[in-house]
């Protein structure tokens, strides 16, 4: 375990978005760490982060941060960890030169996802891929991530089912939050009393993030799970909170109620479950007829927990049921202080270990 | 053809309610029907219907029925049509006395839509259901149904496939508005920025009534399609318009854009074709990358047409697919005008062959 | 009165946003005009309009108009019409390089607005500010100017208050539909569940607008009305529509029953009543309890009629009022055409006379 | 001060509500009370209130009032506060007999509130109003109300304004939230993608309530202030928080930025800003050019707050500004717990003194 008794030093990449506004919020009262820099492109360096950043929170800036002068996304004497809240288009470079300069990189841009070196990390499901890092070859640095907004409520939710019953095949229809769409994100006149059922690049996130997710570690190597995701995703006119209808194969039957009992009763590792951002529950099964719900649900445990309900079987499959996570929280800003929280715990991080 | 020198009379039975008043605004200019009676619920009767009805269109009302003084739902002496928006809850026993009076009930009610001598129509689909009524013993009499509101979009983007592909297996996940929940319906606090993943009845209507409507008629008797329907039902912050994500599983393979083809050049059968009601193409396929989209594509044709898009290879069943229909129009009060309107023009209708 | 026994061809400035899409609506079935050029930003130019559009309307993009070609913003050889739905941060130079080229330009933008010799028209209202153009030095051309789509709704509303009773104070709180921003307009996270209590330079235009249109033609020159406006600018989450809540000083006193009378018997001159755009009644008193709202009434009379509830005798001043106008038909792309009309009626458009 | 070794017994009537599910909440960890009983009407007695409430709140049931049987409105031995969250229609009654049975009952209901004998407080504005109470002949028992929700709002903007400039007259137009409208509230259809300019009995309030709220103490009699409301009130599609455009006269001259610093520097009493729901600051002016707005400014200091910005010259009053609270937090629930918080404190509630 880190040695807690002084703060982590950590930056933000990339602060000025919805995702780093929220690390922000997040970070402010954090037991571990401590903001000392946030960096983003160049139409905001080199002016305080107050008064650059368009705030879209619901709590007021942290003070800390509004006082920081904003800095550009340069690896020059980085503190050991950097959160990356930037766009896919511009993450790679940058965070690979942050790698280098020694830092941990946890990360909530698709860049990295995907290559066979960088975990894909939902702590509760999948801490072991932690070690995929080791062949990172950035010494001390390294590039974790987490998964895409959606994709982490349905892994969430599989994986319990998973070791349980082996899951084969998965059809999934998301309806997804706007703040999804980061800034400046949907037009109101399109997102107001509408549906859109098209999210560029979602369908094959889901595809591809969740066989590895829920893939196994063998001899250091990940072999991703055969888990074949058929997926629609649609956007609709809610603020947070993505909700998932999904049908799941399985190749051990079980009835819904022995699926309730596989959900309700996941934890995960008991490291895991003592992070400060860990919920005390991962998984909330709810018995109410119209549960979940954004509105209700997206807040349970901070915003970390799953709220799963209409648990039936499946005509086709073999269990449908609909999931529900906060995907500006438990999907983007929230896991990644978990994962940060993971790699501190395991001794990742140089000099906290 | 009906001899439609003089327009056939008309009564609206539950005409107070949203599809009532819907099918008060289409025939307010039909050119075949003349509405002469409207009749509600005990609470309204008796006083001109312009005083009683908390008008919700957003078209004025028609005069002549704001005229009308409301009638209870009493076989009296009854024109020969009668459009049925009664709540399933009371339709059952009242239907039946004016279709034992002579009258041709067109229903949007759910009371007989399964029994096996009611014919559940889609026009352009199975028009050669009507024979169906021939086993009524209602004399003159018959009840007609139109398709549950969510059940009429995935069954006409069905028929064209089934036809040339043959489904067997459909997946569908629903976003429905907000007026199919009627009056009073949702609560304003429990549909603003939120889903609701629940909709009482609605999962067995799609089940059940899919695989009636694209049945075929075997010697008088209706054999049902052999299709397996997975649904999952959901209520969305939209205020006219049902989308759906579609899986479908083809016994006779087809790409994505032999799945188009055949759905834009589905038509229905001449006559239907030239209905007052029908649209001039059933199935409007869209291009658009985010197509289609309630706000955008409900009021095609009048509300009457289809709109598909997003059209891929599902990689559990065949193809995958979304559609979206007008829900109180082409799903209610439109559908039952078109029902009407080829029991006229097919000499159900007494006096008007 | 025009000799129409061959449309007059016209032209749309700036049709790609969403008043210059509203535009070639309106004008796709018009009686009088014909749509014959398209012109946008170089962004666009070159191509066929249907290409290069992001169609926001809920009607298919007319035929004839997505098949052109969208030319420069450029007077060469111009119809004797051309509709400018151009941004006001360019519109004043490529507007007076319409009017010097010999064409009467409906502009929606606010450039010219203010100025003195050109009329700022609502032609129910004030159609005599038509001769203020006789000044403006342009030859067989002239730019004439529909208000802001708030500023709109307010001035026919104290037109018939002003001739009657006088008024002299206003306080104005607007409500305004989402629409009303333009493209890329308010993003959907600030729309949904929320009100943006500011819009820039509305609450000017609301102040300077209503007394030049409330003013009255003396010897050639214009005297603006001495009306002293007070107004706070909302954006709500509603499409289109904008509600204004109105208080009203007036300098002979009134009753609400007879305010409510004086709207409601408003007609504009008769052959401004006349026009093919004009509505049936200006102004609609609505007797609901809870009349006007956006859902219901901004589309009465094809979105050209102003709807007037909630009368009442005002504490402060003298009474109060809710009006309701469709911001982008009667404040803005029908308000253009009926300027138009009314410039072809009164023999304004060069051989059309 | 109370001496709080031992916590205050206290119950909630009319506790399924929203205003009673929002006082269990609060109730949930206050520091000062223990939440003994729930009770409500008839429909609702003899079950947990687990099992009978309809649940709306965005965090779980609090467990202990889970577990409470719902008991009936009935003063049977009475814990010494008790908290109404009762309808108008029926709290009158409730309420004067707990007061009679020694309760004190802290009203959030209309009935009492303009009783010459029953105080209407806004603890940081008339703390000392509560001395109206010693006539109200109940025993150790006594009636205290907080104001409606959005007369809240406005007394505590107007309250430091008067103090020092004297307000004269006021023009106050409402857009409300729709939580405001209680269970069932306003139809999901008719919240929609619209405004309703119209909310039963809440102009009488605001002009009623003000002058009550912001009147003097002269022995013991309350002298109401002299002050004239205008205004217009409309729901709007906003869940939380009302937003009020306000225009005030002032009888000693004051320019915005001395408006804006008069706000700003507003405090209540001490012993009122030591009250555990008193927020640090009770109005915070927003500098933001587009602030307040319901959804990032309804929880400032967990929605005891008031936010203020667009603070501006009123061309027909003295001056113009926008203010927002959070209506079932300050403006309903929340104010309740102060208001009990303050009794308590200066010795009202016996046995706790």
């Amino acid at each position: 375990m880190a040695d807690l008794t002084e703060k982590i030093p950590v930056a933000v990449l990339g602060a000025t978005g919805t995702v780093g506004q929220r690390m922000l919020v997040l970070l402010e009262h954090h037991p571990w760490f401590e903001l000392v820099a946030v960096m983003a492109s160049s139409r905001s360096t080199g002016r305080p982060y107050g008064e650059v950043v368009e705030w879209v929170q619901t709590t007021p800036i942290p003070a800390l941060a509004a006082a920081l002068v904003v800095g550009p996304c340069v690896a020059v004497d980085p503190p050991p960890i950097v959160f990356s809240a930037l766009d896919a288009s511009v993450a790679a470079d940058i965070e690979q030169s942050f790698a280098h300069a020694g830092c941990v990189v946890v990360s909530n841009a698709s860049s990295h996802r995907m290559h066979r070196h960088v975990p894909l990390l939902i702590p509760e499901v999948n801490a072991d891929h932690l070690a995929l890092a080791a062949d990172q070859d950035f010494g001390t640095g390294a590039i974790l991530t987490n998964p895409n907004c959606s994709t982490i409520g349905l892994a969430l939710a599989l994986a319990p089912l998973h070791q349980t019953y082996e899951v084969d095949r998965v059809h999934v229809v998301t309806l997804q939050a706007l703040s999804g769409a980061g800034m400046p994100g949907v037009q109101a006149m399109s997102a107001l009393d509408n549906v859109i059922p098209y999210i560029p690049g979602e369908v094959d996130k889901l595809r591809e993030e969740t066989p590895k997710i829920l893939g196994s570690m063998n001899d250091g190597v990940l072999v991703n799970a055969h888990i074949n995701v058929s997926a629609q995703c649609n956007r609709v006119p809610v603020s947070d909170g993505h909700t998932l209808c999904v049908s799941v194969g399985l190749r051990r039957p079980a009835l819904p109620y022995e699926v309730e009992a596989t959900l309700a009763v996941f934890r995960g590792p008991d490291d895991v479950a003592a992070l400060p951002s860990a919920p005390r529950l991962p998984i909330h099964v709810l018995n109410a007829v119209d549960a979940p719900q954004p509105r209700l649900h997206r807040d349970l445990e901070h915003g970390m927990a799953l709220a799963v309900g209409q648990v039936r079987p499946c005509p086709l499959l073999s269990v449908s049921f609909v999931c529900l996570s906060h995907n500006t929280l438990r999907g983007a800003a929230g896991g990644s202080m978990l994962v940060a929280e993971l790699a501190v715990s395991r001794g990742l991080v140089s000099g906290s270990g």
